[in-house]
């Protein structure tokens, strides 16, 4: 078993706030992260691929479909946008870096048919970053 | 002379428009920067401040006081912000990075007292970066 | 589950030896690592925390709560100290940075009470790091 | 259990191809990585060694001891050579990270002695990084 | 004035030597960089350009157009070739980072229209890099 | 004219105070730096020497025989030692990044005979750095 990593980002926008909430509960949740007209990040993506090298051609998956399904299925639909009204799968989502991974592995889960997805880690800022592997609740 | 750094970071949503240009125009110069509901960055900042080690303290200026320069004179008016609608000192102006560096520097200048601000370089992804020496065209 | 990493970082100054060691033996294990001045490093730190996302928030924990809580209980002690002397709680420890990993992990688990401690990550150069999850032997 | 680290770097050439595919397949395959002339990558290697550490020294395992095994067993070998031409245990083997990474681990691995190697990691490029950890198929 | 740079990268193989030396004398003067198959390097390369903003875009160059003829002009005839024998304009050139500097610099400048170029950075390893700005010798 | 860099690191002691203030006065210009047991960092240098490429072997200087002198000068003087007790050409100046990096200028330049020496840069944290030229007052 090999894990193969590649790496994305995207620049975008996002504003932190649950409509169902008060405007001070969420700046008490959301601080800085709750401003009107929103923020933005540069967000890098690893997307790692857990499988067998294939004997023929010592590839777990060819990393130049890994980046065409990240970019198809994923980067295109949210670099240089706003996360919370331009996005049809975030819709009705808190674009917080864990509902948005989250998202981005149900993008690309689907679409990976060498190896399977193993996890993917979304950088928000140098520091600052999370990683979901798929795993869910009993 | 020495020339001393302090780095900063500030997270920041921008649209790249000219409101006397046409839609088409605005998409022509700026592609995706256009996008309306803007997109944002993670903006990190190099200060550079030339001047004599003082002999006593072997320090060209306390970095210390450098950051709270940062911080109170930029950092904290940008960061978490929308520079198009949220920056008093950005009103009239296009966000380019070439635009938000001359306007760093132009904050930042007056209060610099030990050595001389030298130089803001303002990276805006990992891929593009622009500097400012304050050089002016005769 | 997901798993999200706040970093943070500190300066410090140790000494590795073994009191219980002849000098001879301490500069065997310890090369120039013992020397009796000490060294220091600008120590990197990222601290993992697994929970799920809370539905309301998109949160798994509030990660403003867990940078206070790493200043509070750990960064504030050890930033510009010397680990073998200004340390409480490194006290009788030789200041390794597995040692120092572990006394990290005690300090901060008894504060994370939104997820839970999943790692905490020492990077003592940039060519050197450990990793410490809490597991213990039997 | 605590996982110690140590990075290192090589600089080597490889070309990607099988000899039992037609050069069209090989094109169709590997794409630019097929080039005749091969090309190059500074690699990036991280190895990891999990263990306890010793009560008398504070280590898991002496770094400068891996850090000589990492350049005596495989950086000497590949650092500077051509991947597919150079280096007598890739001999027969098609030099994809994938390739290089098990290599590396077999090369390693039975010169660990304190802790268990655990993970060798390779990045090819900034953008693309594999890990093996030893695990096989049933 | 503003210096605005755009980042790109290569692999590429080469080989250090001048064939009007002995083998003895590559070796002394190239060591590892003479093995006659090659090596390798992942190449990072920092293009900078100066010029004022214009006034009514904000942009010293539009860095769309930058990193086109980054690709066009440079990037796409190097990147994954061996820099001895598949590149046209280093044709009986040492492949040095300092050569290939100054022949990037030569690809490059012609079709710099806004603004001028000003330097060209390139990084062989994470601990080389070299820069040249076009000055030439009286 | 090229500019050729080489990077190198090492990790030391020191404390920022100076004999002839109080201690108060030290605690006020110093802050934390001032902590009587000291602290430390891991030190990141950058060396740059410009030149002319020589015709026949491509190289301003051999980057390996800069390399060596940088260890065996400046490196192996202030590597895993406390800057104000154990290194000769620091006696009596107090450590701050700009002192280091005059200091290691000092060590240098009469050993670069290859080009001439341009630049020291000396990095202290991450968010901070120093740069040295050799420029002096009239």
């Amino acid at each position: 078993m090999i894990y193969v990593t590649r790496k994305a980002h995207f620049s975008a926008s996002h504003r932190l706030f649950n409509p169902s909430f008060s405007d001070e509960k969420n700046l008490a949740v959301y601080d800085k992260c709750a401003n009107p007209n929103g923020h933005g990040h540069n967000y890098y993506l690893e997307v790692t691929i857990a499988g067998e090298p294939d004997p023929e051609t010592g590839y777990v998956v060819d990393l130049k479909k890994v980046k065409q399904i990240i970019e198809e299925y994923f980067v295109s639909k949210v670099d240089h946008k706003h996360l919370n009204y331009d996005v049809e799968f975030l819709k009705g989502i808190i674009p917080t870096a864990e509902n948005i991974a989250i998202a981005c592995w149900n993008q690309l889960a689907p679409h990976i048919r060498d190896g399977r997805l193993y996890s993917v880690r979304l950088f928000e800022t140098q520091n600052n970053f999370v990683e979901y592997k798929g795993e869910k609740n009993g």
